[in-house]
């Protein structure tokens, strides 16, 4: 009897990276292409095809044993057509992803939002193993959500729950998000805010480090600068990342009073610096969330790491259920 | 072949009303009874047993024909244990009230949150039948919230998710929840905030009917009395609700980009003064909620009113999937 493989596909701005996996989710080849993004829709597609095609050659196995291939993508996408609406990332608009690659290969492909395919790579492979109910945050840039019910991606009616970042934390904030809101938890807690933070107290803190490691030139101001500008003690900066510890527990505490995980798990660049907002967003969690939902909850950092697009991926390809509006 | 017959049983501070459905859940009957909660635990259930043996008598039905009996309880509760843990009406402290009325009646008794349990009933009987995905919402003296994902409630990892009262939403607000947090959409968007701003509104208002109608005496201030004022054209109490309105619209969005549900269904008696609030509040849910998660959309009122309760109890009661902690 023939085994199945799965392979998993993570689409990046920069590099296009194809996986291959037995039924148990164990990578057994990996194939990578530079993206080559600017080129355009043509020369992106016909990267993905190649690294596609490398890793099945690689592996020694048939196509024909390839049960199912997944596409991790940011959104906005149709899940139930297979379409990218948008990928800034790319420069795409409204590509059916789904149709291409299937024509190309002959196998089924199942797109997923890239937070929720990393939320299932988690909870199938990485630190949520232990959860039928389970929430991943990926706080970089944006927050990104993933929610898992039953061990299942929840989708909500029309494919778009989970819109964690989206959930409006201080109404009257001039905070303007992507989206076009105010005030929603990715406008004040992410890594943009910490930035935008740091941008604004140029002008009234010419003394900190943000303004000796910038030059006092607000284009150069990132969370990685702040950062390092708080590890050296200064005040400011220090401020700016336990103000954000305190909103991402807010937020965090309004996701454990709505869905009662089992388990939280945190991934993302601005991870790198939880030494320096960690304990106020632990404070702030405890002091928003219920008791009974906090009982028991884990706090974890996500597990998966560089490989959370790809093993996200083959957890989606390896998935039978989605689109039945779970 | 016998048919199947449930209970559902709704305990109020005032009476308990249980009435007896058949297997599609249509009303045959109903036996109402004073709750008399100041005479203590035993004659509570006393008045309850009397209820559930009158009902059955008065259908002309066997016992052995109830299939089951469902109860809906304001929390928190214990469901996996059947177990009250607070019932603030009947001042009641952990009363395992499943292993109480089952020894009593000798039929399966399944206890359920009460707003869970009006969900399942709009969802089952109401104004939600349409939907696969709902959230019902009431807006009294509280803000409670059901889950509705796939027509069933939607419990999370420990029973205690879809706290919608309970989540942030102005978290520097001075405002303090039952909850002992600052800010829940509950103690900023019901009537007990809509009451505590007019109650606010007195001493820099003194020329405003607020201050007319209730004398100048803060404890007489409450929702009904600050509507009958806006009615009047009162511009204070009219601000009030508008702004209460746009808190409502701002909670109701981050639940639209959480839980993408088909169907918003409010109920409460904050409802009776929706012509003072919904114009904000749906200009409120449009500005802040995602596009595709509000395409198509439903916000509707909820349909049970005041057998709500019963017809809750009664869905509970139907259902065989409970605690298998969907």
């Amino acid at each position: 009897m023939s085994k199945d493989y799965y392979i998993g596909i993570d689409i990046g701005g920069t590099k296009v990276l194809s996986a291959l996996a037995d039924s148990e989710g164990k990578i057994i080849n990996k194939a990578q292409n530079p993206t080559e993004a600017d080129k355009g829709e043509d020369v992106i597609i016909s990267n993905i095809e190649d690294s596609i095609e490398r890793v099945i050659e690689n592996s020694k196995i048939g196509k024909k044993e390839v049960k199912r291939i997944g596409v991790g993508s940011p959104g906005p996408l149709d899940l139930n057509k297979g379409v990218i609406i948008e990928n800034s990332n790319l420069a795409w608009t409204n590509v059916p992803i789904v149709e291409i690659l299937e024509e190309i290969t002959g196998i089924e492909v199942i797109l997923e939002n890239d937070a929720n395919a990393a939320a299932l790579g988690e909870n199938q492979f990485g630190a949520g193993q232990a959860a039928d109910h389970m929430v991943y945050l990926t706080i970089s840039t944006g927050i990104g959500g993933g929610i898992i019910i039953n061990r299942k991606i929840f989708h909500g009616g029309k494919g778009n729950a989970g819109e964690v970042g989206h959930m409006t934390l201080i109404p009257d904030s001039d905070y303007q998000c992507g989206c076009g809101n105010y005030g929603c938890f990715e406008a004040v807690a992410s890594g943009t805010a910490i930035a935008r933070r740091g941008r604004e107290s140029l002008t009234v803190h010419q003394d900190s480090l943000i303004y000796e490691y910038s030059e006092g030139n607000p284009d150069v101001v990132d969370a990685p600068l702040i950062a390092a500008a708080a590890r050296e003690g200064d005040q400011e900066a220090i401020r700016i990342f336990k103000l954000t510890g305190q909103l991402l527990g807010v937020g965090i505490a309004n996701v454990v009073n709505l869905f009662d995980p089992e388990i939280i798990l945190l991934g993302g660049g601005v991870m790198h610096a939880q030494d320096l907002f960690m304990q106020e967003l632990k404070a702030s969690l405890k002091e928003r969330a219920l008791k009974p939902n906090l009982k028991d909850l884990q706090l974890k950092e996500a597990k998966l790491g560089k490989d959370t697009g790809v093993k996200g991926a083959i957890a989606v390809a390896m998935c039978d259920y989605l689109y039945q509006n779970q």
